[in-house]
């Protein structure tokens, strides 16, 4: 079963750690590896190294190559990023170019599963439902009134659940008020959107060209010339007229075909927040609840995320609820529970003309 | 008049800005120059350059010259810091080998004076009254129940007064308690000890020999060598020999002459923590109540410190009552209320065998 894994973002939630240089997808958020190389390491249950393919922007192609030496996987560089419906078009067409033809799987490279068995239990279990030409999303069953995240409500189908054994999608949801997000949890016919999916490439391609037909054009012209030394240049004059739009908003919510969703119970977080992945590290906060990195000392101190990376004593007195960041050229102290507006901190950043910073 | 300036202090408290090599009192404590500037430029009202003495560590002798390389002041260098008895004493007998007879003013190096003529008025009086041969010390006419500052306690001496205009001190008081400091600012006969004194050397010596006859002897030794040759030699002896001792603890408290004490309303700050820098800097704070310094970004911050002088950005988000201090090779984050506890940090440090960091 292929697998495409999607490493183009270039969020800067993680900064002054992440940059445009060295996104979220190549940092070490697990404390065991770049959450790249855990993805990939992942999929070794589901996939062999020939048929998993990262597709990322050119300008992260040689991180990528070299985090991942090891390994015998096929790397798609996009010129330009133009969210995940170009993104998923292309793995579609590169895996079909190199001979797939059943179910691939498509994840994103920087999200966290504490129980990696059932996300691959789960593929495994969308890939024979999408083998009958649906395209499958993995609903997320939530544990808590997230309004961070999109929704995906289901219904039963009756007598078409035997042909769909996931669930029919109904709707797909924009995130919620803390409110309504509280009512999907108490109704439990909603899931969380992880953007993760499951459908073979003439799935995809038919549902792309149902939906986003100058997007098909532009595939179909991009698979033409796969292989060939015009490619590079081809994909180029593609994605330059492409719009940038996402395979949930563009594809899944216009689309008139049914869509299964299969429940999965798989420990997922999208470490959206420094906040976040304190959480999902709890294994390794110590006795105060700290989580700490590199050279740090802490008196007086609880439930603080420190991490030392730009070779400094950073030494901290009496805090609580604070998260310090040190990098050789910035650092960043915020209230944890403030983590989420970390965005507000690059745009100051880019208004004020320190784009070294970003 | 002459005075003599102590600056022989290493304290930790402004760590990571201030240490061993730099310690309080060459910071730009107030934002606008080092404090052992600041207090020689204040007491041109007082004395000429050729009447001032700055008693200093030898480490610090280049520094100290350096920052005052404009003023034609003496130094004294002290070859290892024997607390301030040592000092004064030091102090005495290089005014009275320059030729001073009368009244010299004693005061530390370190110090912040909101009302700075208001200093100088009172110590004119208080050198009338130590013309008499008694030791004068400056008494703060308390604005707070401060826990951190020793307390002087007056009597009114009825006739005797006609003689001593200032008061005459009854006791020397440790740091007291919240509920005895509360008393002694109702009570009114309480004055804080901000450890500045006048008196003549002759009254400086007969009490040195009366309190610590070791003293005494060593600075006989060092007297009759002064100008010559043999001198640092002999003050290395006679300082290796001398226990660490303050000139309160030594001399202030064991006398039996009679001491007095003038009030001094002249905004003194002992500038003793973080928390009081960000007090007495009032008018330097935005308008979130925050004090910066060098390249910070403040977001939905107040009442924070927040110093950059490391050459990195220093981003702030969602903070209330934090310290930041960054510096090139360690940074400090600390409850702006917990910053009495620096001590704490550098003791750490020091027993990490993180010498290199103090």
């Amino acid at each position: 079963m292929f697998t495409v894994i999607m490493a183009g973002g270039s969020g800067t939630r993680f900064w002054p750690m992440s940059r445009r240089s060295k996104p979220k997808q190549f940092l070490n958020i697990s404390g065991k590896a770049p959450l790249i190389v855990e993805t990939c390491d992942r999929m070794k249950g589901l996939s062999r190294d020939e048929e998993i393919i990262v597709v990322l922007g050119e300008n992260h192609l040689k991180e990528a190559k070299s985090l991942l030496k090891e390994r015998k996987i096929h790397f798609m560089a996009e010129p330009i990023g133009r969210n995940t419906a170009p993104c998923i078009g292309l793995g579609a067409i590169f895996a079909s170019h190199l001979g797939c033809e059943g179910p691939i799987a498509f994840l994103p490279a920087d999200h966290f599963f504490a129980k990696p068995y059932a996300l691959l239990e789960d593929l495994r279990r969308s890939a024979k439902i999408a083998e009958s030409g649906v395209i499958v999303t993995l609903g997320i069953v939530p544990t808590r009134p997230e309004t961070g995240y999109g929704y995906i409500q289901w219904k039963d189908e009756g007598p078409d659940s035997s042909k769909h054994p996931g669930h029919r999608v109904s709707a797909f949801v924009e995130k919620p008020t803390l409110e309504k997000a509280r009512q999907y949890i108490t109704r439990g016919d909603y899931f969380w959107n992880a953007g993760i999916f499951v459908a073979t490439p003439q799935t995809i391609l038919r549902e792309i060209e149902e939906t986003l037909p100058l997007l098909y054009r532009g595939l179909i012209q991009v698979k033409k010339v796969m292989g060939t030394e015009a490619f590079d240049k081809v994909l180029k004059e593609v994605y330059e007229e492409l719009e940038g739009i996402s395979f949930d908003y563009g594809v899944m919510e216009k689309t008139r075909s049914p869509v299964s969703v299969v429940p999965s119970d798989c420990g997922w977080s999208d470490v959206g927040s420094w906040q976040s992945l304190y959480e999902m590290r709890e294994t390794d906060h110590d006795a105060e609840g700290n989580l700490t990195e590199g050279e740090c000392l802490l008196i007086d101190c609880k439930e603080n995320v420190v991490s030392s990376a730009g070779g400094r004593m950073v030494a901290c007195l009496g805090l609580q609820n604070i998260l310090v960041i040190d990098t050789r050229d910035a650092i960043l102290i915020a209230n944890l529970n403030n983590s989420q507006a970390v965005r507000t901190v690059t745009e100051r950043l880019k208004k004020n003309g320190r784009e070294d910073l970003l």
